[in-house]
């Protein structure tokens, strides 16, 4: 990432995409990635290169209602322009939603104070939505030892037994403000807000928590799991990346505020 | 379709789709088609053939919530142990939500007392639903002006200029119960309900529609292409397939009531 010095702007974008498609969000030596996707279109367009820097990858078939990514520029389009240009050269699985020239101090990750992340479970099969649903093919689940386990999820815990640490975090905190379980005939869903997440974090803990609905895991093995600082792996099964979602960002109102905000 | 004669049962299934990989659900010479997917799938599993006859055809790209059909058989399998089995048989955009044995009156299209479909628009673009809406790219509609319009819709009339007639219909006349244009910030959406429906009759309603709000036509223009009858063309665009799902069909409770009933 090199600065462009005094002249250049910084520029926040807002983000969504299908991630079925895509290899993740970071630019890899093979497949097509969202990283790679907007690089290109911002070269095309800013007749310069720009390298977008986003909050955190996404993994392969993982979706985001509201990525955000900054980059710097010398050119001199004006912010509200960008978001139709950009749409126009971007691929139909991926859309710039918002635009805005940003401090320089902002950053997409460093800035951010909080993530939310949803992930969707059908037990039925529902093909319009299969996508961005797990579907489990199980006739239920125990939702009251569910609700149970999600309740030990808040506050600061060592979150070391739901992470794929290849490469290792720094440390695996988190301090995870909010965790509900919602359910209606149809669905399940978690919506998870945490300051930060680690690699894998909420796929990993979205199929403990299914195992925990099957009875492999009781609601205090799963307590021990997130309180029990040190413990590693013994959590369950890796929920399959499709029914992800990075649903919001959270930055301070100086910064534009959240994204995917109605 | 042969009658299979007294040892034979009939069967209703309900099915949801994805139409957007599909060339619609009639079989043709060439391409994926809904009823040759369900015919394979029903031939592995019966170990006969077995003729799916449906409710009424999908355009190609239109989506189906609940599209019924039926087949006859006299294979003995438990009804029960349809689902799982043909939707371990089905490719992903397809799926079998219910199976039921109905009496040998039942026919999908001429036991439908009614159906209902409902059709998307957003003017933002949105990955995550980019297959099952129409993305307008326009600032706004003039939703005053839609909502009078609208309004014209419910009753008895020729739909004539509403209507791909080729090949033509036996008649024009549709008997609308119900036509509602729902909006919120980020979408709008129409849901009409009709005793039936002729060719490309929704796309072409909601295309008017739009080009009502766009002020291409008044709602007393939209009044009289509704009203007087006879009259051909002159009605707007086709809106595309992809907007468009069929929601639910109706059926008297002899004959297992609604589809896609929560």
């Amino acid at each position: 990432m090199t600065s462009l010095g005094s002249q250049a702007r910084r520029i926040r974008l807002d983000m969504e995409y299908d991630g079925t498609d895509f290899v993740g969000w970071q630019t890899q030596a093979q497949g097509r990635t969202v990283q790679g996707e907007l690089r290109r279109a911002l070269g095309i367009f800013l007749q310069e290169e720009a390298e977008p820097v986003g909050s955190g990858r996404t993994d392969a078939g993982t979706h985001a209602r509201a990525q955000v990514v900054h980059f710097e520029t010398r050119s001199q389009h004006l912010v509200e322009r960008m978001v139709p240009a950009l749409n126009s050269l971007l691929p139909p699985d991926l859309a710039v939603l918002r635009a805005l020239e940003v401090a320089e101090t902002f950053h997409a990750r460093y800035s951010a104070i909080g993530k939310h992340y949803r992930y969707r479970i059908q037990l039925r099969r529902h093909p319009l939505q299969r996508c961005q649903v797990w579907n489990l093919k199980r006739p239920a689940l125990d939702e009251a030892a569910i609700r149970k386990a999600v309740v030990f999820l808040k506050g600061r815990h060592s979150f070391q037994a739901f992470c794929n640490a290849d490469p290792p975090p720094e440390h695996f905190e988190c301090m995870v403000r909010e965790a509900r379980w919602v359910s209606s005939e149809e669905e399940y869903r978690l919506d998870i807000e945490a300051n930060r997440f680690l690699r894998h974090m909420v796929r990993i803990v979205v199929g403990t928590l299914v195992e925990v609905g099957t009875g492999r895991f009781t609601p205090d093995q799963f307590r021990r799991l997130v309180e029990l600082p040190g413990r590693r792996g013994g959590a369950g099964v890796t929920a399959p990346a499709c029914g992800l979602t990075l649903w919001q960002i959270h930055y301070p109102p100086a910064f534009g505020g959240a994204s995917g905000a109605l």
